[in-house]
Parts: C-alpha cells; structure tokens; sequence
C-alpha cells in the first residue's frame, strides 16, 4: 500500500570520533525513503531552498521514490545543522542549527498523494505536523515522531496531534518526558491513553519496546553492531524500515508490527556504520533480509 | 551436576525511591545460593561474624543449600554495606562499606566439596577467588564475577584469575574498563583473549550479550518489569539462574548457555520487585517457567 513521509531535507555536518562529514545530505524524510524504499514506494514531501546543493533525482535513481511532493523555493535557504557525538555515540551536541525552510509554511501535499493509506509524520512542530495529516484522506495507518522540545513548549498541540495518530515512535527520554512517568511499560501505557494504539519506545544501543492497546508487548535489542561511525538518521531510518515493510505487506497485526521493529532495527544498523547515506546506498534487500534472519538467530532461546 | 558458590554474606541497609530496608540479610553468595535453588543443589562457602543476626539454617529451609562451608568466626564481625539508589535505579551510591570479615583470610573448602563440577566465584578480590578455586579438583565451568576497583588495582591477579576461568560474568562499564574497549562485541572478543571461552556483559535494564570463542553470539532484553523496588542483588541472582540452569543439566553448549541467560534474566527480575530476599522467597519453580515462556514469547518475531 501506498506510503507518504512528511518531514526535513537537511544539509548536514557531522563529527564523530570517526571522523568529520561536511554539508552531507541529511533529514529526517531523506533517511526515512531511503531505507523504506528497500520495501515499497515511497511517497516523499519535503521543502529545500536554492542553495541546496544535492540534486534529489539523482539521489533517488533506480529507488521507487516519487519525488512530486518536492518544493524547492527559490527565495529560502536549505535547512542546516550540525553535531558532534560523543565517545558512547549516545548523545550529541548541536554545534548549530538553522531551520530556515522548515520555519516557513509546510509544504502541499500534492493531490496525487492524498490517497496515501500509510503515513509517516516525522519530527517537526506538532501543529505542522497535524496540518500534513489533514490534507490525507482516510489514512489506515499513521505514526509519527516527536522530539522534547515540542513535548515542553507545544505540549498541547501534541496532545491534540496523538489523537489522530495510530503509532509514535519515540525515544526512551522523550517517552519519559511526555508520560511523566520513569518506567518505559508504564510510560506507553500512559501514551497509548493519549490516543495511538501503538507506541514503540527507541533506547538507542538498547534496543526497543513496542506495545499495543491490546495489551501486547514485545522487546527487541539493537542489532549487536560492530561498527558504528555515524549515528545520524539512525531513528529515522528505523521509521522507514518499520513503515516500509507495513506498507509492503498492508497490514497491521501485531506480528506484522513485530517484525517491522525488526525490519527497523536491522535498517538502522546499517545507516550507523558510515557517515550520512553511505551505509544505506551500500546495500541491498538482500543484505537486509540476511541481517533480519541473524537477529532472529541472535536472539532466539 | 554439583554447583558450589563462595561470596559474600552481607548486612546491608538498602534505600531507593520506594522506602528503606535496614540491616536486611544481603550478599553475593546469598542471593546467588537463593536463585540457583530453584534449578539444583548449591553448596555454600562464605563466613560471617558473631555479629550476624540471622540464622541461614532457617534462611534457607527447605531448599537444597548444603551450608556445610558456612564459617562463623566469634571474633570477627559480619560484612556491611549500605548504599542508596537514584531515581533511575542504574545507578547507586555506596554511603557505608565495612569489610570485616572479607578482608580477612578466606573461608576454606570443607573436603566434601572439593569435587564440585559448576563453580561461581562471586565477586571478591582475585586472589582470594585464586586461593577458593585452587581448592577445587577438576571442575567443569568455572564462573567469575569480578568489579571496576579490582580492574583498576589488581589487574594482574585478575588476568591470572581468567586464564583459568571459562566464563566471566560482568556489567557493560566494568566490561569497557577491562578491555580498554568501548564496543561491547568488541569489549567481548577481548576478554575472551584473556582466557575465558564465555562472556556475558549485564547491561542492566538494557538486557544482555553472550558471546563463546566459537564465534557464537546472543542478545536478550531485561524482562520488562513494571515493578522494580530495589536492584540489590540482581547480578547475583542472574548468576545464579544462570549457573543453576547449567548445573541442573550438566552441559554449558550455546543453546544451554542461551536458555541460562535467559533463566537468569527472568530470576533477577523477581528479585528487583522487592526489597532483599523477599522478591525470591515469595516465588515458586513454575513462577520463574512461566515468566521464562512469558520472555520467550515477548522476544519471537
């Protein structure tokens, strides 16, 4: 089924102990279509400024990514920002931050899109994020991200947001934050009470928890990665696995749900080995459905 | 097969966020003797002082813990610590530490212990594990638990210790700390350079990695407890589960190895519930299955 993502086109610049990538391509709607294109059409809306310098199309080649929901305005600036991680790659430092575009009016979601049945609203202002979704007709699946300083500063905007949205994806800290609540079982339950059904908790090199209003529980580790250079789009690319192989397959079971957690976690594995897109454009499906079957070997007792 | 343990015997006064336990029965051996109950039978080593209010004959009533190796020593006084946990319950501040006993010579092996097959050494200074092991004839696995400040002060001894271990059982922290390395695959095969053929590195509520010389791998989640009142003793009594598992079926291949993490993941979610002993006294055998099938089922995709 048809899946739109909503959500940054960034110009990146990224130290890690491993080293420095300057103005790579970044954002959140880029990391997502490229890892959920390995499992079905993507349908992508984003807004870049003139001065980008990275020729989407190009990117894009040979991956089924429409690209009719690119705006480019000519009188903007891209939107930039840079970080340093630190030794456990856990944290981060922004060292500068320019939203540009991204604090102009959000872009339109073409009509052809409209219909998109599995959507993803990647972490931007709750409110802009509510107006994307109001311009789709009878999404069956939509899930979101969110990030603490719209938790603090736009609480109820997103409060207003959760009840429209089926799934959010967060991290452990951001889950913490919004539940008010120390222990992650508990906290998604306090978010499930606020509207999504399914709430899937990110811990970093921890691994991930999903439950559902069902009651359902399951918990996965991260992928065991040897490598890790660039942490960078790692929580994006988990969305675009996860959303992408629940397109792919249209539904929305819980053992569908699991297995994109899977998907999800073996994606992100590969974003994280090198700086910007390189660990993603180095692969193939082949490469991930490998990975998919050494984590279920690793973690099965 | 016959599973012997040397450790601690403690008085502890334990405060975390959900109240005070003072002067509570505590300890490495302690906890440890507790969880492995409920697989085999455990014979115990560890001394107290004429100072120790509690009778382990009664403790231990009714499960099988030969306590033929308990020494009590009328001129010494019993071993204390107290120490409190913050909110996040990873980590803890030691307020009161009294050796006593533990700094004096070891206990010694009664004779009819000598021909133990499983042995868990838990952690104390490795010379003094050295001197217990020595006592040992032929046994099959041997298990160490060790801790920062011996890395840090006692590295040779401890090197020496872990030629002549098959498996280390040690936190993330203490795991980088010895390896000087921050990966934890990578943290892993570095140990394993120093002797052991099995490491399993504790991350707490992010779960566990096993990994074997053979190259073979495992990850496991913490049980998603609701509850956790007070950590105390969760490591022991994941050793415990642990080694009780291998014991009860005298093998230590990868998928035994597999399940006894599992065991001993599932035995120290029981002991955090409560304060001291109380979260494993309060449990039966079909508890600890039940919550076994229980992750087995939260983990499958």
């Amino acid at each position: 089924m048809s899946l739109l993502v909503t959500g940054s086109i960034g110009i990146d610049t990224v130290k890690t102990p491993y080293g420095v990538s300057e103005n790579c391509l970044g954002g959140s709607s880029i990391y997502f279509s490229m890892a959920a294109s390995f499992f079905t059409p993507v349908r992508f809306i984003g807004v870049i400024g003139s001065d980008c310098p990275f020729d989407l199309v190009q990117v894009f080649a040979g991956r089924d990514v429409d690209l009719t929901g690119l705006e480019i305005r000519p009188q903007s600036k891209t939107f930039r920002w840079a970080g340093t991680y630190h030794e456990n790659m856990d944290s981060r430092t922004t060292d500068r931050l320019e939203l540009n575009v991204l604090a102009e009016a959000p872009p339109k979601v073409p009509d052809s899109f409209r219909d998109s049945r599995f959507v993803f609203l990647a972490n931007t202002t709750p409110a802009l994020q509510h107006q994307l979704l109001e311009q789709i007709q009878g999404p069956v699946f939509v899930a979101a991200d969110t990030m603490n300083c719209w938790i603090e500063g736009h609480l109820d905007d997103l409060k207003s947001l959760l009840e429209k949205t089926d799934c959010l994806i967060i991290n452990e800290d951001e889950a913490r934050m919004l539940a008010k609540e120390y222990n992650l079982i508990r906290a998604g339950e306090k978010i499930m009470d606020m509207g999504p059904s399914v709430v899937v908790i990110k811990k970093g090199e921890s691994g991930s928890i999903m439950c559902s209003a069902d009651g359902e529980k399951f918990i996965l580790p991260a992928y065991p990665a040897a490598e890790v250079k660039d942490p960078t789009g790692a929580g994006d690319s988990f969305a675009g696995g996860f959303m992408g192989h629940l397109a792919q397959n249209g539904k929305t079971d819980f053992e569908t749900l699991k297995a994109a957690v899977a998907y999800g976690t073996v994606v992100a594995s590969f974003t994280i080995a090198d700086f910007s897109l390189n660990g993603l454009t180095a692969i193939s499906r082949t490469d991930i459905d490998s990975r998919f079957e050494t984590l279920q070997k690793l973690t099965k007792f």
